[in-house]
């Protein structure tokens, strides 16, 4: 941990990315708060470019990129929201993106990346399959792999969240964010370290996809294989680059039914007005699912992303 | 029309209503932009307190309630967004409101009604047992009646919406907003009336519930009864009030399938990530419905709710 950067370095890297990035609004909620006996700062993610708040880490990543770099592109696999983001960062400088994907990837989905420019690479279906072919583009093209969580200049970009939230907020007593491969909520930790000692730096996670909580137990990584959640941003697991991070500077880790979570994210939907992706709902399901700890106190919620598919709603 | 206020009284108007109000959100999307061919300015009610402009009149016509007809209170018959918005207005002022709301009301609306601390006075299911119900607190109570959308003070209050948005856009050649009883849509009129001029006013009105458009033909006042249309909000017909007023000042009415209005909300949930209710993606579903008509203006879309049933959801 003693590469981590400092204050400074933390400032510089939100300063630098905010030509490229929006400053999403913080947004509460009367109603929710006396649902919820605490008072709520939602940090809406969700109204972040690309949809969610991975450009962030993807677009730092590639400002990150040395001059020869660029010119050879950047490559990641990823069937989400950071497909889409790593696309639209590498249009912003000019650079070429190959983003590989299953092919059984939802038509919105592969459209956002293919708007950006990007070239969809499609792999089999499962992770060995999609790992093997990044592995050959790098072999071809000499790109950079650019990791959606296990990277540290992601996870600098992500700490750009949490340094707007204490902004735009009082001193929080906690900060809850969801956990999938992690970049987020180190990014979260590494913010609040500087900026707002005090806060304590809460996970939400799945109970059908806890690696995170399983792996802080043991204290090592345990990763999960093929987890069944409708939180589909969260279906990955811990690398070697934010376990540690995590094991740090986390208080706890709350795991969520999958129930909890729509049932959040129909309230976010209901009294907020705005679109949560199921993985956006489950930071504010951890809440809810333990409000009394929370009794009176002073929360930030991270809405991570607001990216969902409306085919499958019943209209 | 004679008695139609100037721009003057018009501010006064909005001036006053600003402390019980929300300065509502204008949105803007490239996305949407490239797919509808022109530039567009969402004037997102769906934010407003208790989730629709509703509150626009509402509160502008218990502003202007006499002392004494404040203590007596004030009754109305709605099973949607001004029943929740005068229970609210009226709560704002501490006035008693009675709500005649039908027996098989979504609990929901009925919850947000009784939440404001409103009376609840359940009538049959049709509109003749709610107007008996109705008259029969005006005769108990002395109460004000106030119609959700007939009422010229009801009316002004929405005009507060079109001034907001002239302050907050470009100079638009053309305002979509979806027609119900119409007193939105004459509120936005004579507003932009006032503010600028050059504005086209157009009407989004559902194919299945288009009395207004079936009015404006005929030169009079066509009633509908029970028209079946996903847009809730907008099964009312026009009044002797709001008629004139959309008659004199709408450059036309633009009917839209249910697909449409479907596909529209589905667009904005995606695209702005902001929960609009069906209603209150006609006037959207108005504008890609003729869009070659549009190209390259700079058109503003009212998104005039955003109170939808979350249980009705896939989820």
């Amino acid at each position: 941990m003693a590469n981590l950067p400092d204050k400074d370095q933390l400032l510089k890297i939100a300063e630098h990315l905010k030509p490229f990035i929006h400053r999403t609004p913080v947004f509460t909620s009367s109603s929710l708060n006396k649902l919820a006996g605490c008072r709520l700062y939602f940090k809406c993610e969700s109204f972040q470019k690309t949809g969610s708040f991975k450009l962030r880490g993807a677009m730092n990543a590639i400002l990150n990129l040395r001059n020869d770099a660029v010119e050879k592109g950047v490559v990641t696999h990823s069937s989400g929201n950071f497909a889409a983001a790593l696309a639209y960062a590498a249009s912003r400088i000019g650079a070429k993106a190959a983003i590989v994907m299953p092919e059984n990837v939802i038509p919105s989905k592969r459209d956002a990346v293919l708007s950006y420019g990007a070239n969809i690479i499609y792999s089999g279906n499962n992770p060995l399959d999609r790992e093997k072919k990044c592995e050959q583009v790098i072999s071809e093209t000499g790109s950079s792999f650019i990791h959606p969580s296990n990277d540290i200049n992601v996870i600098l970009g992500h700490s750009s969240c949490a340094i707007e939230l204490i902004s735009d907020s009082e001193t929080l007593d906690a900060v809850i964010a969801p956990v999938g491969g992690g970049g987020l909520i180190s990014g979260i930790a590494l913010g609040f370290k500087h900026f707002s000692p005090r806060t304590q730096i809460i996970g939400g996670e799945p109970l059908n996809a806890d690696d995170a909580y399983q792996s802080l137990k043991a204290g090592k990584i345990i990763p999960q294989i093929d987890p069944k959640t409708i939180a589909d941003g969260l279906r990955t697991s811990l690398g070697d680059v934010t376990f540690p991070i995590i094991k740090d500077h986390l208080s706890e880790i709350i795991r969520v039914s999958e129930d909890d979570i729509i049932n959040a994210m129909k309230l976010i939907w209901e009294r907020l007005k705005i679109v949560a992706e199921p993985s956006g709902a489950v930071a504010f399901a951890a809440l809810l699912n333990n409000s009394s700890v929370f009794n009176n106190k002073k929360i930030g919620i991270i809405i991570s992303g607001g990216n969902i598919d409306t085919s499958a709603l019943s209209f």
